[in-house]
C-alpha cells in the first residue's frame, strides 16, 4: 500500500454540474482505499489526552500448554487527570481496530468523567491494533488466528483490568465497562474485495434473475460487521464478569443478532425504513435502481457507461464493485443517520438519510435511477468535496486478511438476508455455503450456535429476569443494528433505553452545542443510572468490609 | 495394575486383640492401593437406572485452530423414566472421576425425581472415566492435559445439553445442574505416591523441627482436593451459563478456597475442630502423636517397630508413608462425618469422628498415642474387617498421573496449610516452591490467580448482590471444605443453607430410614426452593412466548 502525502494536502474542489442540488459535490479526488483506510487515518490521528501502555498478556486463557503461556503485548491507553485512588474505573472495551481511534471516538467518557472522577481505560482488542500477538504473522494462518475469539478477548479484558486495580492498589474501585463499536476508520471494503478474490480466485457475487444474491451477503456482511459488531462485547462482559465490572453500557450492541433471535432480513429492513421515512420516492428509486443497473451492465459498452457515470478513476470490470459501493453507502449512511453533522465514518452533514433522499427526490422526473442513486451515494463519499474520481474497484489488500473475517468465519456468524420488503436485492443466505466459503478461505469451519451457547441471547427476557443486573442497552432506530439489541427493560437493572432518532451509538459521541433535546436527556439517563449503581456500590462495599 | 478376583469373594475376618474396643478390626487384609482403585470399585460397579451415551465433543472451545476442532466422545447418563417432554432437566455436572460412580453416589436425584417428573442427566468431565480427549494417551504430556480444564468442562455441558434438549425437542425445558463431590472411590493414595516420586525422583516431604511440612502439603493437598473439589462446577455453570441452566444446587462447593479469599489454615482447623468437639484428649493425642511417631522413627529398629504396630504388609521405609495414612484417615473421616452407616469412601458407621475419638479414649492411660492413632484409623481402612495387613507403601500407579494433579498444577491452586491451633503438624505454603514443583512434574506453571479472575469469589456477596440468582449453597459444618463455601444467604435466590451436623454432600445421598430430621428438613428445603424456581419459570416461559 502506497503512501499518499497528497491526500494531506488541502484539494481544491469543483463543483460537479449536477443539476438542482447544487450542494452536492461528485466529483472530486477521493483517497483510494487504501489511502482512506491505513495512512489518511494514521496521519491525521487526533490528539488524545490518553497515555499509551502494554500489558504483558496471555496468549491462550482457557488451555494450559507450555505455548500457551506465551505472552504478548497488549495496548492500552489511560486517562487520569480525574481520578483519584478508589474512584470508579470506567473501560472501554476495545473493538476490532486500533484504539486510539476508538478513544478517539467515544468523547462521551472525557465528557463525564469529571462528574465521576473516574480513571478512564481503553484496552485494544487482541488482534488489532498495535496487539498482534504474532507480530507480523499474526494473520499468517488458522493457527495463529485462532487465538483470535470473543472468549479470549473478554479474559484479557478480565486479566488486566485485574492486574491494573492491583497496581494502583485501588482493587475496590468500582469498574464500569463500556461498548460501542468505532467502525468508520475500519470500514473494510479492501478486504471486501480481498475476500472476494480470496475465494478460490473466483468472484462469488451470483447474480440470479429476479435479482438474486446469496454469496454475496456471505462475503459483504462480513464486512459491514466487520466495523460494528463488537460492541457486544461490554455487555457480554457483564454477564460473564460481574466480579470484575459492577456494570456496563452497551451501546448499539446487537447481540440478539446471532443464530435465530432475529428475523434475518430485520437488518436490511430497517435500513429500508429509514429511507422509506425520509421519502417513499427516495426508497422505491433506491429499490429500482439494482435492475436498471445490471439491465445497463448487460448492454455492449454497459460497463463503459457506467465508468463513466460512476467516474470511476479506472475501467470497470464488472457490476460488482458499483452494486458494492452503493450498498456500503445506504448502509452505512443509515446507521451514522446522525441529528449533527459528523465525520465518523466520513463527514456527513446532520440527518444525512434525508439528505441523500432529497437529492434524490430532486432530480427532474425524467433522471434515470442510475444517476439519482450516484448522486445520492456521492453525498456519503465526498460530502467534503475532496474526490475527483472514485476507486471502484481494488487489488487485493497488502494488509493481507482481516481480522473479522476471521472472526465471521469462526463464531460471529450473523446470517442476514433481504426480504422483498428492503430497498435491496432479495438475497437468502445458506450455512452450507457459508461454511464451504469459510473453510476454502481459511480452512476453518464456523460454529454458527456458539455465540448463543456461550453467551445465550434466545428468550434473553427470560434468563437475564433471574440473573445479571446492571446493564444498559442503549439503541438508536435509526440504526440497522437496533434490531438486533435489546429494545425493552428486562428487569429493574437491566434498562433499554431507545430513541426514536437515534443512530449508532451516537450516546458515545462528544456532546456538541447542536445535540438535540432527546440526544441531552438520553445520556443524562445513562449518568443518572450509572451514578446509581455507583451509589450503590460503595455502601455494599462497607458492608462487605464490615463483616 | 493385575486383576484381583479374590476380592469378590467373601474373607474371613480374625479380630485383632487390640483391648477394649473389640468392635475396632485393625489386621484383615485390605485390597492393595490399585485394587481398590480399579478393580474393586469396577467389579463391583453398582447397578444404577442409566443408560449410557456418547456425545461427540468440541476439543476445544476456545480456540478456533484446525486441530481444535477435533471431536471427543463425551460419556453422559440419562434415565427418563419419569420424564416428559417440556419437564424439567437436572443435570448432574460430572466432576473428577467415572461418572458412573457419581451417578451412584447421588441418590437424592433420583429420589426427587419423580416428583418434578424429571430427566436425569449425569455428564462425565472431560479427561476422566471414559471421556478421554485422546484415549489411551490423554495424560502423556501437557500437550494433550492442556485442554482439561473448568472452562473447557462447562462450555462441554452447555453445548451437550443445548444439544441434547434440540435432540429430545424440548428446548424449553427448565434445566437445573447439580454439583457435589463424588471423591469416595476416586481417592488417591496411589498418585499421591507417584507424585512423591515423580518429583524428581526425590521424596519432597521435608521434616523439620518442630515438625513442619511444607512440599508434602503441595503434594499431599492435591490428593485431597482430587476428589472433592469439583463441586464448584454446578455453581459455576449456573454464573457462567444462565441461559442453559434456571438453577444450581451446589452442594459443599468449596468455592472461595481459592487465592487469599478464606484463610489458608481453615480446612485443616476445621479437620481438627470435628475431632475436638468429639474429645478434647482425642484432638491431643492425635495432635501429640505426630512427634511420638518421629522420634520413634529416628531410632535404631524404630521403622521395624512401626512396621509391626502399623501392620504393614511391608516393611516400611520411612514415615512418610504412615503419616500420610493416618493424615487421610482423619482427613476423610472429618469429611464424611455422616449421620447414618455409610459407604462413600469407605464404610464406616454412623459419626464416624465420634467413633474413632471413642476408640482413642477407650484405651488405659498408658498407652502411647501411637497405639491409639493407629487404631482409630484402622477404623477407616478396616471398618470392613477385611484387611489383614496395610499397604502404606507403593509403587508408581500404572495409569500414570492422575488429572487432579494436572488441574492443581494449572488453575486449581489452593493453598493450605497447618496453624498452630490444628491437630496436624503445623506448615506453611509456598506458591514458588509449588510452582517449581508443577515445572518439573509437568512443565507447567500455575495461575494461581486465575480462578478467582475468571469465576469471582472475592467480595462475593457483594458481586452477587447484583447479579447471578437462583442458587443454593448447601454445606455441613463437619465437612472441613464448608470453610470455603458460601455460609450465608447472599439474595432473595442466592441461599446458603448450612447444617452443623451435616458433612460433605451428606444431602445428595439417598434417603434412608436412619435419616436425622435436620438432614430431611435440609433435603426438604432444597427441594422446595427448587420448585420455587420451576414455578417461576414456566409463567415467565408462557409470557416470554406470548410476547
Amino acid at each position: 500500500m502506497a503512501p499518499c502525502a497528497s491526500l494531506l494536502l488541502p484539494v481544491f474542489v469543483i463543483l460537479a454540474t449536477l443539476p438542482i442540488i447544487q450542494s452536492v459535490p461528485t466529483f472530486f479526488p477521493r483517497p483510494s482505499y487504501d489511502q482512506s483506510l491505513a495512512k489518511q487515518p494514521k496521519a491525521s490521528k487526533p490528539k488524545i489526552p490518553y497515555k499509551t501502555h502494554y500489558f504483558p498478556q496471555v496468549l491462550d486463557h482457557f488451555t494450559f500448554q507450555p505455548k500457551s503461556s506465551k505472552i504478548f503485548y497488549q495496548k492500552y491507553l489511560v486517562n487520569s487527570n480525574y481520578w483519584h485512588r478508589g474512584a470508579p474505573i470506567f473501560v472501554y472495551t476495545g473493538n476490532e481496530g486500533d484504539i486510539e481511534w476508538f478513544a478517539a471516538n467515544t468523547g462521551f467518557l472525557l465528557d463525564i468523567a469529571p462528574k465521576f472522577r473516574a480513571l478512564l481505560v481503553f484496552i485494544e482488542h487482541r488482534f488489532y491494533g498495535e496487539s498482534m500477538p504474532f507480530g507480523n504473522n499474526s494473520y499468517k494462518s488458522a493457527e495463529t488466528l485462532g487465538y483470535l475469539n470473543s472468549q479470549q478477548a473478554l479474559a484479557d479484558f478480565a486479566l488486566l483490568i485485574r492486574s491494573l486495580k492491583h497496581n494502583l492498589s485501588s482493587e475496590a474501585s468500582p469498574v464500569v465497562v463500556f461498548g460501542g463499536s468505532y467502525g468508520g476508520s475500519r470500514l473494510k471494503i479492501p478486504s471486501q474485495l480481498l475476500m472476494l478474490n480470496g475465494y478460490g480466485g473466483t468472484a462469488v457475487l451470483i447474480f440470479l434473475s429476479p435479482v438474486k444474491l446469496v454469496s454475496f451477503f456471505l462475503v459483504f456482511n462480513e464486512k459491514v460487521f466487520s466495523s460494528l459488531s463488537l460492541s457486544v462485547l461490554a455487555a457480554w462482559f457483564r454477564l460473564k464478569y460481574p466480579h470484575i465490572a459492577i456494570g456496563a453500557l452497551a451501546s448499539s450492541a446487537p447481540i440478539l443478532q446471532f443464530d435465530d433471535i432475529t428475523p434475518w432480513s430485520s437488518f436490511y429492513d430497517a435500513v429500508s425504513q429509514d429511507f422509506k421515512e425520509a421519502s417513499l420516492n427516495c426508497y422505491e428509486v433506491i429499490k429500482g435502481s439494482w435492475e436498471e443497473l445490471e439491465a445497463l451492465s448487460a448492454q455492449k459498452e454497459g460497463l463503459a457507461e457506467l465508468s463513466r457515470t460512476f467516474r470511476a478513476c479506472q475501467d470497470l470490470h464488472s457490476l460488482d464493485s458499483v452494486w458494492e459501493w452503493l450498498w456500503s453507502a445506504f448502509v452505512y449512511t443509515a446507521m451514522v443517520n446522525y441529528p449533527t453533522d459528523a465525520n465518523f465514518m466520513m463527514p456527513l452533514p446532520a440527518y444525512p438519510v434525508q439528505a441523500m433522499c432529497k437529492i434524490i427526490d430532486g432530480f427532474p422526473s425524467g433522471a434515470s435511477k442510475i444517476t439519482r442513486v450516484f448522486a445520492a451515494a456521492s453525498l456519503y463519499y465526498n460530502y467534503s468535496r475532496a474526490e475527483k474520481c472514485f476507486k471502484l474497484e481494488h487489488g487485493p489488500d497488502a494488509h493481507g486478511l482481516h481480522g473479522w473475517d476471521w472472526q465471521a468465519c469462526t463464531e460471529m456468524v450473523m446470517p442476514m438476508t433481504c426480504s422483498e420488503e428492503s430497498m435491496f436485492p432479495t438475497s437468502s443466505f445458506s450455512y452450507k455455503e457459508f461454511a464451504e466459503d469459510c473453510m476454502r478461505t481459511f480452512g476453518v469451519k464456523p460454529r454458527p450456535h456458539w455465540i448463543t451457547t456461550e453467551f445465550g441471547g434466545k428468550r434473553i427476557e427470560l434468563v437475564l429476569k433471574r440473573s445479571g443486573g446492571n446493564i444498559i442497552f442503549s439503541n438508536g432506530m435509526q440504526d440497522p443494528w437496533s434490531r438486533g439489541g435489546v429494545l425493552k427493560n428486562i428487569s429493574s437493572s437491566i434498562i433499554a433505553l431507545v430513541t426514536e432518532k437515534g443512530a449508532h451509538h451516537v450516546d458515545f459521541r462528544s456532546a456538541t452545542k447542536d445535540d438535540p433535546e432527546w440526544l441531552k436527556e438520553l445520556r443524562r439517563q445513562e449518568v443518572e443510572i450509572i451514578q446509581g449503581w455507583i451509589n450503590q456500590y460503595y455502601p455494599d462495599l462497607k458492608r462487605t468490609n464490615k463483616e
